[in-house]
């Protein structure tokens, strides 16, 4: 990979092609805004950080899933501009899932504003769940506007199978709540549909819209799939040992909150003391230090680390193997060293 | 449009495309029966009428939607095998927008047996629905197997856009429950949403699939708009002087459930005695023949069954301008004689 562009190429990329990604989102989800249904439009605005109480660059998320198609197709040797509608309908296909998934697990927060469901009701953020699905499926279909109907259909096929992926991700996340047999063989199954296949769909869609081969396609798909999990395994470690344990923000630590990440199934794999507290009852933030370093001991904190750093290693061996060309094809390595390298 | 064909041609068309249209949805959601989702797919499959208890055709309705996509497509013309994806999606569509609005709806039985919530929670039904979706599209998208890419772009952007118009008419219809103000004006958009849009969806993509020029696919879609609407103003003029109030069954009058529907709206823009009973307090199963009277008094049925009446005639007139062709135009005829002339 040649080393020939600036330290900074991912930030001057991203401010090139950020509000032409934002442009795309607005004006598919404008699709919306029919006379007496400004209010619907207003929940999906909402949602996208645009409108109400709050909005702005904070409320958005950071756009990395429509930066990833984008940064591919043209690493691939693709005209970035063509992605756009790719771009923009996996990020609404994220949150789809997100509006879904907040209903689902009960949370009043995200970005820290209220959820929709906490501000319109749980039937009507369903409802608005389901507009954003369709929005995001008209819009990866404007690739026969930008291409050609057959690489639409492709990219419309990539992307169903996908949320499929993601449905039966979240099938396997809400059912372990009643489960207390969990073990490591559970992580994986339920983190490559609910992490990794979006990101997966991301980097194959833009060598798809590039035009390059199958073969060269699925070595973007392998990039991306251990990017996800690479993040994933980068995120439950910080979710007990990051930023808000050592900033005393214990109540939400991932032991407060019970999710089911990597270092927790290992620590229920060996069977000790971890594994019999956490069966007991649910861990309040006063103890979060105490159980933390009880699952240290146990080893859960280096597995995961070396977990982490296998799969990091995994993607950018991947993301060689793809050729990426150009200052986007450095980018993503910038890309992939900040994503996996952070400690908060 | 001739009449050379035998009084039951409905009957024997719908003998030899049911099989086939089940075949094809059962294909179709058979996706999700992955190694460890076999409890995915199970709950799809009960929902779908073929697994679980109470099992069987009275738990799967009448298939309508796919038998209207393989009608339209051999009335005009068409090769009905190739329109076997569409008719399969509109279905799965439908069925996801089911499961949904039980939630939305907060009820409990569907075809007499316990919707998806009650039996596995709400945040497993909203990711059922979710998988059901997405099944949905796929399922179009193998048009591009059957036809062409470029006639699954126009089906699959069809379909996204009606569920999108879905959306829509869900959204008035929830929003609806918190406003003492209905009048009439309220009833179309939310009928024309929630309806007449996946019926209208249902005949065009039949006529697309055939590959009729879109003068005829628009008279196809007006055909269908039109049934839509007039099936639904027959179904509320049932919901209050049908079979449940004839045979006694008081408590599923929608003057019990408080369905906005076209005689009580009707009813609310007179702002007389129903409209003051009606913003009182929800009417119990021992007041509804009274109220039905009371709203049968203002001309509420009257005006109803002078609505429905006109839509009917607007959708056979439709119909005839499609220029229906042989056995399945016949078919089609007499499928909206019985759709709209039932009395239970």
């Amino acid at each position: 990979m040649p080393m020939a562009y600036s330290a900074d190429i991912l930030d001057q990329l991203t401010q090139e092609y950020l509000p032409a990604i934002e442009k795309e989102l607005v004006q598919g989800v404008s699709q919306t805004a029919h006379v007496g249904l400004a209010a619907l439009h207003g929940m999906l605005a909402y949602h996208m950080g645009w409108e109400g109480e709050g909005a702005g660059p904070d409320a958005r998320g950071k756009r990395i899933r429509p930066l990833l198609v984008i940064l591919s197709c043209a690493s691939a040797g693709g005209n970035w501009e063509q992605a756009l509608p790719a771009a923009s309908a996996v990020e609404l296909v994220h949150n789809f899932s997100l509006i879904h998934d907040d209903i689902e697990d009960n949370s009043p927060l995200r970005h820290r504003r209220p959820t929709l469901w906490k501000l319109w009701g749980i039937p009507q953020a369903i409802n608005a769940g389901d507009a954003m699905f369709a929005l995001a499926h008209l819009e990866i279909l404007r690739l026969e506007e930008t291409i050609s109907p057959n690489v639409a259909v492709r990219a419309a096929k990539l992307l169903q199978q996908t949320c499929l992926h993601l449905t039966q991700g979240q099938y396997l996340d809400l059912s372990y709540e009643s489960r207390s047999n969990l073990t490591l063989d559970d992580y994986w199954p339920m983190i490559s549909g609910k992490t990794a296949a979006l990101v997966a769909a991301c980097t194959q869609l833009g060598a798809l819209v590039a035009g390059v081969d199958l073969e060269r396609q699925n070595r973007f798909n392998e990039f991306g799939h251990y990017l996800g999990l690479a993040f994933q395994a980068r995120d439950d470690l910080l979710g007990i040992w990051g930023d808000a344990e050592l900033t005393g923000k214990s109540a939400e630590s991932d032991l407060v909150t019970g999710k089911k990440s990597l270092p927790v199934l290992y620590g229920l794999s060996k069977k000790g003391a971890f594994a019999k507290r956490w069966s007991q009852d649910s861990i309040s933030p006063d103890e979060v230090v105490y159980v933390a370093r009880m699952l240290e001991s146990e080893g859960g904190q280096s597995y995961s680390e070396q977990i982490a750093a296998k799969l990091t290693d995994q993607a950018l061996q991947a993301l060689i193997s793809t050729h990426p060309e150009g200052a986007a094809g450095q980018a993503l390595q910038q890309l992939v060293d900040r994503l996996l390298n952070r400690k908060v």
